[in-house]
């Protein structure tokens, strides 16, 4: 496949990101339509041009040119979306998670891989050059054995109610992230979740059946271990940081500054605080992806994160949930069993 | 008590430490008497100087001046040397652990309450200047309510095999230290423990039936948490950090480094590593101790670290070493009702 | 002027940058005429697609359309390219310097001026976001009245000898962007220098009659004062740091690094080298001088870097030249006057 | 020499941190007779106890087991002093500077060295471990052969007036350190100095004829130079930073700061300030410095800071006094030579 030619199913804020990303960084890559039900063709072309546009997923990914779709609508359409695009040979980039349910996100899975298309989750923070650098030190034996990883992962701020409400909660919205990453960095299955939970920074979050601020501990098969703190609200901003602990050293990951200047005064010397906007903190994660889903498409290569990726992350998200509500841990390979 | 006499028991390595602070630091401090079974009369006396020497613990105790008790011996001692200055009204300090048993530990602690004596115990990281102005800040309100404490503890190598056999393991030697730390940030009583060990550093340690490397999350009673990670061996030498995350906020303790050079050059920006010996790390905890356990006796205020919290430590420890051996979490109520 | 119609001028390595960052990110703005003899309209074509193309600047400069000059060709050729787009009324964006000449410096500026067209001169690292957040600080009086400025200023390597012997020298192409750093942070007339200069990277500089490490003392008009340290070569990479010592403290603007990680093993702590690469140290400065350019033209605003300001640098770098050599403080009305 | 029986001449604030090093840590050290003239003989007895103790500093060097003179007098005597000591063959640690006269800093030293008596002139700096770190990485050719030398010497806060009209001023009595820090580091003589300075913090220091601010550059021997800022108030603290940079690379030293806490909170990231108080910043170097005179003593070593070394430190304050006066650079063979 020399040219690619994308249907973009949705084109919100995640949706924009990869439509000028590819507009300015592919000359073998185009997006050929886009569908959105959030837009009427005026409104569309006014903002975005000349563009195949419908409301209609399904006639996005049909259209004639199309051999890769982008999935970057709500969670509740992925599955169906993928599937559709499944159906017709065409190859996949999607937003995580592919479902909520892991008993369909297992049914997808395997569908993509009966239909032999390709398909790329987008776990993109895989794709920090500062984690891909990590894991690439990793690789490299640079700190021996990994025996332990740490990730603080807190956000600036609690998101809408209302979207708590529907995202299936921190620990399948938030700390999925994570889990992709503990599993990314150690190229090891986890076997074994304990988590605890806690609603600390607003009420409402209680309400809504959900916690603000939790500690999971996954056990990977071979009984080295990895621990996540998540909180919705870090006053300082957005916290995304990594520790790898091995054999022979030390990795860590520290977060990106809005600037270099350090200012010493009679109170103290101060820094800038770290980015707080996903977008910008991970502007370059959302670049590397698609070039690396592009590569993989042009070049006939494995993509770099398949449905199995997002399987997974989801059962330790199920786990997490469990465990924290059951006060015990629990094994990855229980909550899939247990359910009929 | 204006002036402070000492009987000083073991004159080891942290016995030395003491002896030599008290002699230059304490004009109204001395240390009037000493035993220990190591030394004879002449190399006590070429080594030290002159003052009253003994190879009998009992008879230092029992010194006419001696107005206070510094129990600097082996463990196993600790109990019965506590006992009998308590029993003779000597004020006391003695080095972590009071004893291996918990029952003994209880006892021992009651006994010195009954004796109406004061008795300090010497977890001496409570009182490195970088530990003690974290937990000021957090008292002062610096981050408000503390959600999450963060423990970093790793040592810069694996004491002998013969040593971990006696010393009550891991957890009991090693990470009591870091359970202390966290209910001294916290200030609140840790009521359930989960623990991961693992044999990652020296097989022998296995055939010593302890771990090397370990992974403890400790449940306060309001259901905030503490993670602390321990590790005998970090490649990079002693790793004492803290992380205290709260609502306003976090504050991070840092390393203590050889020195503030950095050299830059074609591979990379280099700094010095962390001070690799822990009585370098902690030499100013030392002494601080020192000086508050003399405030405590002239200004007859309480004892900054009491039988009570050697009690507590030992407990989770206790506790995190049977959660560790059953996978599970473990109630720190339980092991002490568990036992008859 | 609602919309920006530009020639530009010589689409070597800095013009590929503009016209990159032209297409993608200003809507207002569009190039209509490229001019570059290296190119003809075949190989112009297949790179850079359907824009009216010539090897003649006046052609491009003339089109009909065009009411912006980008001058991005080499230095000898900026005077008589500024003459010619001043002359037909078109704004210029002219990369530094205007000449290497004084008089013909000093003309042009005037020659500009008369003609009522705006020129922007591109001292880029003014627009780096760390610098500008600096002098944002400075002027909003966070460290009070401004004591010294201190800039580190060391390049990767050694450009081409062949550069060297026609650059006009290390103060008039690489001093030359930290005297006028050191203006804009202080926003003073600079009215003498003091240089040294030495060779210490490589033997052919002196034979080119240049230096390739110097070190300058700029004198502001109150008497404060600005040291610049400047190097073709540091072995770590590009070394482009700030430091401005205030009555009320201190502002240090630090390096960008290649990524955040820290690795810590056996022989130290390692943090990644600096960006070595200007136009990746410096790309978000290139697209905001392009935003203020175009900003300045749309709401007719004054340009941010005036002819007089090039004039201001290269007097200087003219002082500091001649004080190297004459071993002396130079005032930098001196060699102006000099000057018959 | 295995006995080191000292006189020490002046026991105020310096005096004292020698008086308690010696007591404290060198056994085979002691002090015999110390001779001030602000104490009477009961004053003294009570604050440091029983040791032969005169107003007469001539009766304290005569004392019969003196074998070594510890001067720390107010400089106006130090070279009356330093010749006693001489002229009865007795050893000599002076503090800086042996006199602020130029003729009779030569005269001392020469006259020292006839004497057949070894001298040390207490240039602390030198002796603080992360200064002698930076220099033995540039002996061990760590960044290859060293280009320049930037030091950043900044007080916390002006001293009495009266202290400055005595003390020489600026250059004689503060930035002396940092002359004799640049030779120390470089190891290469000084021929040449261009000094600036200012009166920037209060103006009762321009009525004592001082500045409170100065930029200096010296030139060494073979061209390649060091350039020291210095202020007599930083709003952060005390300053003393160091920047080597070499072929191969460059050495930073940082300051030593209160703590290792680091506090993010939605304001910045906020460290702690540098440690403020020169005896608190310079503890370790007090010592070190009377370990390496008892050294050279004990083992007829040659003493690590000279006569010559505090001449030539001198000469560098005389020259650049010169330079700031007359505005221009001033060889340090002149000030010497022009004076009859």
């Amino acid at each position: 496949m020399q040219q690619i030619k994308i249907a973009l199913l949705g084109i919100g804020r995640i949706g924009k990101i990869h439509f000028r990303n590819i507009n300015q960084y592919f000359s073998n890559t185009s997006i050929v339509a886009v569908a959105d039900p959030q837009y009427d063709h005026d409104s569309f072309k006014k903002e975005f041009g000349n563009v195949f546009f419908t409301k209609n997923p399904e006639e996005a990914i049909a259209h004639a040119d199309v051999n890769a779709v982008l999935v970057c609508t709500p969670t509740s359409s992925h599955a169906t979306l993928v599937e559709a695009a499944a159906r017709t040979g065409k190859h996949i980039f999607c937003e995580k998670p592919l479902d909520l349910s892991l008993e369909r996100t297992a049914a997808i899975a395997k569908f993509v891989k009966d239909a032999n298309v390709k398909l790329m989750l987008g776990f993109n923070r895989r794709f920090d050059p500062d984690f891909m650098q990590a894991r690439k030190a990793v690789k490299e034996g640079r700190i021996g054995n990994v025996q332990i990883v740490k990730i603080t992962s807190r956000d600036p701020g609690l998101p809408p109610i209302e979207y708590i409400k529907n995202s299936g909660g921190l620990f399948m919205d938030m700390a999925i992230h994570d889990f992709d990453m503990a599993r990314y960095i150690m190229d090891k299955k986890v076997i074994e979740v304990y988590s605890r939970g806690l609603v600390l920074v607003n009420d409402e979050v209680a309400s809504a059946g959900d916690v603000d601020t939790a500690l999971t501990t996954l056990i990977f098969e071979d009984g080295t271990y990895a621990v996540i703190d998540n909180s919705r609200k870090a006053a300082y901003g957005y916290d995304q940081r990594l520790e790898i602990f091995g054999d022979d050293g030390m990795i860590q990951v520290n977060n990106n500054h809005h600037n270099t200047n350090v200012i010493s005064d009679e109170n103290g010397i101060h820094h800038a605080l770290p980015l707080d906007f996903f977008m910008d903190r991970y502007a370059k994660s959302y670049l590397k992806e698609m070039e690396l889903f592009i590569d993989a498409l042009v070049n006939d290569k494995e993509m770099p994160v398949s449905g199995e990726d997002g399987l997974q992350a989801t059962l330790i998200a199920v786990a997490a949930k469990k465990s924290m509500k059951e006060g015990r841990p629990v094994k990855v390979s229980e909550p899939w069993n247990a359910q009929p």
